[in-house]
């Protein structure tokens, strides 16, 4: 990778980003399977970097909450790892899945195995993981914490109404649980393992609080803003490796091609992604594109790595 | 990335996976699909690291030309770029298959457009492409000499008895080119297109080689012994994004959390690998893995990864 | 067809297909996926006849009740026939499924269609599409008094521990039914519609009552031993029709070129089957074959159909 | 079923269904794969009745020959099972397909082995059984002997125009036999197999003669026209049931509900159907429905079978 931009350039690319991405705001189709997503002002557009060395830049809405959905599979695939280790991959696998994100297909195809932690079913596989000697209430109140600890915000939380209306619409996921169940797959209620699920998806953070929780995968496994080592180096590297391969559902090839950083979305809009050695970055604009990331939120993390040289992928 | 090896760390390193593998070799199934494949000594065993700086290490049969088999789709990827640039990706996608690397069923799924161009599928569709204005015969000495140009090698050539082999004997190939034609999506011959696709494949290359022809990947674009500018620097992380998301079928998702390198791995036993900035690597070991990748050589670049700290995904 | 046989020989043909089946009696793998069923005694071996001039002839356990599981979707189709007529096909199609019975695949890929009203979630669909107008338990009411009707048989009841144990295990249901939900496929709550397809899965009937209350579709639509005119002629040869090429999930052609009448079989062991203007045929042997039809039933009506020249495919 | 028609009913029948389509002659979509097919005037519609009594019934175009196609696979079929026996279910299933007639999914799915005769691979899988001790002209000579002598009729002959065009346009049956190949599944060269399959694809038939040539099946397998014994009575029952169940392709349900007769379809909008005891009969209508089966052919014999009282399901 080149050399660290000085931090004056790096405002100054958000802000030229924000400037041309403007006209387009409100491209894109904002996620409407549940009525709290829909309502969303597709207007929106929030962007944060927070550097390795500690330096935050901000712009547009990065301060304004947002739901970040699926993102947040990365933090309880963190906590599972910190539980089990690589006992995971007995329940779970680790590759891109080459469909639609919520398929069911190839989980039958596989004996109810996920294919990886960051489709709906293997995220729902390590909800019920982490759910062993806990109550489902316990287990959510643990996940805010370890958020909140990642990002040093006390100030995070949950979004009830959209929890609950996961809850009353999420068929497909009940399906895909029921599923699991039927394989012999899960070893908690369904309805306990769904209550998790649905509850960590709920969560609300903005841009910069995103930026920050992530900034341990930069970062060799220790957020350098609060010295918390919260992964080994090495583990840091294979969280970045799974969001690459697999962090944008059937997009993921396409993203690592255009943008070339290791990153997740989630269907309400927000993208965290990491910059290894250099920053973690957080986007948010809601309209979607064909295969459910952020439309804007990918182009801006396109236009952030073509501008700043930052990729994985050669020097 | 941690700071370079220096020379001597490298060659010690290597010395240290072959006699730590050596108990091993002869692991894995051979393929046997072709029986020119199917004889070769499953003991065989080599590696080859050339640096951005130009220092070369061998070990084991690291001089020993084995059939490269898919690998060489990383060079007439390039070839097709060079031509037809970003269009190609009206032809073939980019994400990963998930699924059996020569599987008819995703490709049905999606009206005979190959989800990307590492497998069969897609190889034989930019075989198609690159075919334009060529008799395949043209064609075949064209990527040849492609080839010695990237390892700057005179020496290297196909094996037709290895094609001749895949000609009488591909009848799965010949499927999946039949059915792209039954959905309009070849533009010549099918017997043409296979041509080609068998002929390229059946380059046989030494480790040495190889490495030497992948240097291009890991410097941005330009062969630094060579000088010679092969791809812009774009171009290369690209490619290097592809080899990462879809280089190992449906084990390309454990290699990028395993071994965190851009790769490509073919049926003959071989990888070749890239660590941006630093160095391409080769191996060969004839036994293969349930995903059709090599056994040990997979471990050898875990191996190396972990004690040279290569990694594209994090400090 | 031949001649209507004297009922001595139907008597004769039945005790001699009784007597050349005991030395394998227990053959076949019993249904386990439920306890109530798991524990049936696999020896069992029930047959009926009960012709069209109203002649009834059994066999071994044929006044033994077991859990008629599937063979009640002939049932609820019916009602569901009598109650919405052939708009009933806008909700589930009418294909043979070509899978296993409770692939979710295929539905998935028919946006949440099932193929047919004898697959799991065609009947699922049914009883969601019955269930209009009433509450479960009203509606399971109606069904047992539509069956005992059919039978004249006021004895017919639902075994209520099979239908209990279905509720706790049937994950795969639920998430059959939970899928559809998400496809907007079901109007009535998952629970109630499973609430009456446990139920009447778990209805348990004799070899005896069963052969009665299938007499209507051999008959033109009319219970000739009741009077009672249950469908038209019309109905009576669709119904039948569904039955021949639906009714034993992946071996109904194996069914149809081997015993060549519609029938329909059930995972307790039970399959009732139609000579269309001859006689209602019940068998009960608990042991499944491969394709969960029940083993030496399919066998005991390939031999009745072999004996008495009955066939619905040739004079 | 009802009392035999008088001859002159059967007439009166056949024009009156004339008359009443002939406002919708040309609907449907004619087969476009192939220029030959397509060239065809969607007008043309023909049918013809042979009772078992001998009586033939001719409206339209029943003297106009056309392209058989698929509706070849039944004398295939009858031939394999002659020369073979039961041995043939060892290399082909019986099941319906449930999914587009040349889907290869399902093919990979099972390894290779074709669901039904009637499928495009389970044909072809036919025409490499009886290849067996001849050369591709030597069979195609006996294939169509073997038809002549089944309608009694000289004059019938192969289209050699097609049959080359299917040979130039194949693909997709190129890639199945291909694909069937890889799987070990087919003993002769691909060329010679399909060579066969296109040629008796390719046999030009009039209604009168397709319906003669089917008469065996509804006569308990002996032709009673020429006194020729073609199959056992058994064997006659068992062609009509696989007829029944995958005749019509994923059209094979609804012409079962609809009709309820044994039938077969091909693209060239011929269909074939056998009223057991009573007379085989052919119609042609060249457009198709979106199962790829005669539109107005299918509501034809839907007229017929309401009319004449002719149904397999019942009195």
């Amino acid at each position: 990778m080149p050399e660290q931009k000085a931090p004056q350039d790096l405002q100054l690319i958000l802000d030229d980003i924000y400037r041309e991405l403007t006209p387009r705001l409100g491209e894109g189709k904002v996620a409407d399977y549940i009525p709290q997503l829909a309502r969303v002002n597709p207007q929106h557009f929030g962007m944060a970097i927070v550097t390795t060395g500690g330096e935050v830049h901000r712009v547009g809405d990065a301060e304004v909450p947002f739901s970040i959905q699926s993102i947040s599979k990365v933090f309880t695939l963190t906590l599972a790892l910190g539980k089990h280790g690589e006992n995971i991959w007995h329940r779970v696998g680790r590759e891109p899945s080459g469909s639609a994100f919520n398929s069911i297909v190839q989980l039958e195809h596989e004996g109810g195995k996920p294919r990886n932690p960051f489709i709906n079913a293997g995220a729902i596989t390590i909800s019920d993981l982490i759910l062993a000697g806990h109550t489902p209430k316990e287990l959510i109140g643990e996940i805010v914490r370890f958020v909140r600890y990642l990002a040093d915000d006390e100030n995070i939380v949950i979004d009830h109404e959209v929890a609950r209306s996961e809850t009353v619409t999420g068929f497909r996921n009940f399906a895909l649980a029921s599923f699991m169940r039927s394989f012999g797959r899960l070893d908690h209620p369904v309805e306990h393992v769904l209550g998790v699920y649905f509850h960590h998806c709920a969560l609300a953070m903005t841009c910069s609080q995103l930026a920050k929780a992530g900034l341990f995968l930069a970062a060799g496994g220790t957020n350098p803003l609060t010295g918390h080592s919260v992964v080994s180096r090495q583990r840091a590297r294979r969280i970045n490796a799974l969001m690459l391969t697999c962090g944008h559902y059937d997009g993921s090839g396409d993203f690592a091609y255009r943008v070339g950083l290791p990153g997740k979305s989630g269907v309400g809009g927000g993208i965290m992604a990491v910059a290894p050695g250099k920053a973690s970055i957080a986007v948010w604009s809601p309209g979607l594109n064909e295969n459910g990331n952020s439309l804007l939120g990918s182009l801006a993390l396109e236009m952030l790595a073509a501008r700043t040289g930052w990729s994985v992928f050669g020097p």
